[in-house]
């Protein structure tokens, strides 16, 4: 194996300098936890965004969509326990209004907020605890993100941080994110937000201090959206308000990374482990499941063939269940291969098990089936599924489904 | 409302004169229920048939599907306990000798049988008890179809039988049929097994005694199904088995459908009757499902538009949780229809229970959200969805998704 470019570091997006951040409890959710988190920079910082494709765009999303990509914005405002979305002109006008005020508070001369939300649909926001909640935050802006890491958990059990230093001619600079995930789990987003992409509300927000354009930048977050987020489910549906922005503020002092140089794949290396660490954390912290699964198609006629296959056999009820229940039903995995419209050879499907084959050529080895069981009871597996079609393969990040996911899913 | 073309009579497949049927316990299910399924008719028919569009075609279907159309079938012999789907040459050998044993049986002259299987996938067919099972059921033959549709069932509840009666020139013409679903619940079928398709093992076969070639026959057939059977899900899984096929013996001499007659108007019409009550069964049996719901889809763009948001919406799994916590989350409707692919106008959403808006010009209508719940509790219910965006509809039948559902499924 290679050696990696980067290195993992600890903290989130307050791991890179000239980052501050802060999460209250502003009152928006019920049950009195945080719930509006902010992030300011200390200079204004490129900016990159992907989007939810979804028709149906919170108004923090279509907010985000109308700024311009080659202006600074100066950081993130965020709320949880309200997701803004179906709130027409007025939800706009709160997104707008959102952003304004942390805008005002960081200081007259201050660059544009982002701005992002997350919780039910079809909710006015609160406006009047928004701006407090704002205020308060803006009182308590510290170099340390685990409060504002909690304050855009909805479902989530746990706070969702991953950061990672590279080293540009002699200078450290460092690259740090925060997410949150756990229901309506399948993004798929672009810059856009429109597609082609493939399928939370998941959110992450990215910091980073190297300068860079945000043209690259944007190129940069495509490459590791679609290796990342762009890859997950939990429930197989698609948010209205899936959100992956990052914020470079050029604070490290390192030199100016460009297209084409060593600095920029090494850039690009650690963006993409930072985004996948955070992906993974929102898959195991998935509502209700018992299992992760790195789910790895391959011998597809073509990549497209691949992603497809791999995302239907991910989202697949009935491979979900079979997985809560522990069972090596490989009948399940090829028929929903059969549907997905990849290409399939029925005469030569394969699937291992964490390396143990239970299915070559299409016939079960039926002396590993003992040891597939055993490996299906892990709390973690990867399983690859051969399509005897071709040489392209796809990876995807999934989970089992379980009696309790129902449960956590049933409302109110 | 104008007056129906035909009457709906009692039974199935025996409905129609000249059909004869029997189900048995062969022992391919290992708790001794039935398990084979015989239909013979007493002349050569016309037949139809569409099949899954899976790539992943189960031995069974293959076999059906390489029987020239035109050229006319003796019967039907089905077994449930085994799908014979990813069984590879023998599996295919096996569907072959299993359609040969009952044409065998049903004498020498007879015209070839159709054949279909539902249970697990991946297993071999037993192939002695499918031959004994075929000769004790030939002895068993009767103009009475319960035991026959209780053999195709697997994990449904109740036999599912629809028949209806139609007056061709003074004469009594019949359709009957059968069908069983209860899980991998759906279908996407085609005429050729090929694309272009929407998305159980759901099997149904069809009787009828009019008179009428094989390719008016398919014809009617293709518009039945696309009304019906290709409308429905319970889980999202397209099976490897799905198979409608339709057999026409003449029997009832009447004269011959031709097209363009009025009585082929009727024909359709008591088919796509007989065929939406059985697909309804199907919803109805849905695997630990606990609501039945008719989701209707307007104000679309196109009829492609409003047939997508339909599908969607209807196997989004947080749609269908919501249905079964009786929750009234309009959000999860639109978001899925966002995801959807349809365009959809934000400003202009709508959604009804039972005709009671819930949703107006994508305003909650805060005085009936009382009246929703109440409807919510029922065990079915018609939700129409509207999308804002133009003058297309289009219907799907569905299910709600509960933890049974999940334990049902979770395997062996």
């Amino acid at each position: 194996m290679s050696r990696r470019a980067f290195r993992p570091i600890e903290g989130g997006v307050c791991a890179p300098v000239g980052f501050r951040a802060a999460g209250v409890a502003a009152g928006i959710k019920k049950n009195g936890k945080l719930d509006l988190a902010l992030v300011v920079s200390e200079r204004p910082c490129a900016w990159a965004g992907t989007f939810t494709t979804n028709a149906v765009k919170a108004a923090p999303v279509l907010f985000n969509l109308a700024l311009p990509r080659a202006r600074p914005v100066g950081g993130i405002v965020a709320n949880s326990g309200n997701a803004n979305a179906c709130t027409g002109a007025r939800g706009l006008r709160d997104a707008e209004q959102m952003s304004a005020r942390a805008r005002q508070i960081a200081g007259k001369d201050a660059a544009p907020f982002l701005v992002a939300s997350t919780g039910r649909i079809g909710d006015l926001l609160p406006m009047a605890k928004i701006g407090d909640g704002i205020r308060a935050a803006a009182d308590r802006l510290v170099r340390e993100d685990l409060a504002c890491a909690r304050a855009i958990m909805t479902t989530d059990t746990f706070p969702k941080r991953a950061a990672a230093e590279i080293c540009v001619a002699g200078r450290a600079v460092r690259l740090g994110g925060m997410t949150k995930g756990a229901g309506m789990i399948c993004p798929g987003m672009s810059r856009t937000g429109r597609r082609p992409a493939p399928h939370a509300t998941m959110l992450a927000f990215l910091t980073t201090d190297a300068d860079i354009s945000s043209a690259l930048l944007q190129r940069c977050l495509d490459l590791a959206v679609a290796r990342s987020f762009n890859r997950i489910s939990v429930d197989g549906d698609m948010s209205t308000n899936d959100t992956v922005a990052i914020l470079a503020n050029g604070a490290s002092g390192a030199p100016a990374l460009r297209a084409g140089a060593r600095a920029l794949a090494d850039f690009q290396e650690a963006l993409d482990d930072v985004a996948l660490r955070l992906a993974r954390m929102i898959v195991k912290d998935g509502e209700g499941i018992t299992k992760v699964v790195t789910l790895i198609v391959e011998g597809a006629a073509s990549r497209a063939d691949a992603e497809r296959a791999a995302r239907v056999i991910g989202n697949s009820f009935l491979v979900k269940t079979s997985w809560c229940g522990e069972d090596p039903n490989w009948g399940r995995l090829f028929d929903a291969a059969g549907y997905s419209g990849a290409r399939v050879n029925p005469a030569n499907l394969s699937a291992r098990y964490d390396g143990v084959p239970l299915l070559l050529r299409s016939r079960v080895v039926a002396a590993n089936v003992g040891r597939v069981r055993a490996i299906l009871k892990k709390p973690a597996f990867t399983l690859r599924c051969g399509l005897g079609a071709g040489r392209f393969s796809s990876v995807f990040y999934t989970t089992d489904l379980t009696e309790k996911t129902v449960e956590l899913n049933k409302g109110e």
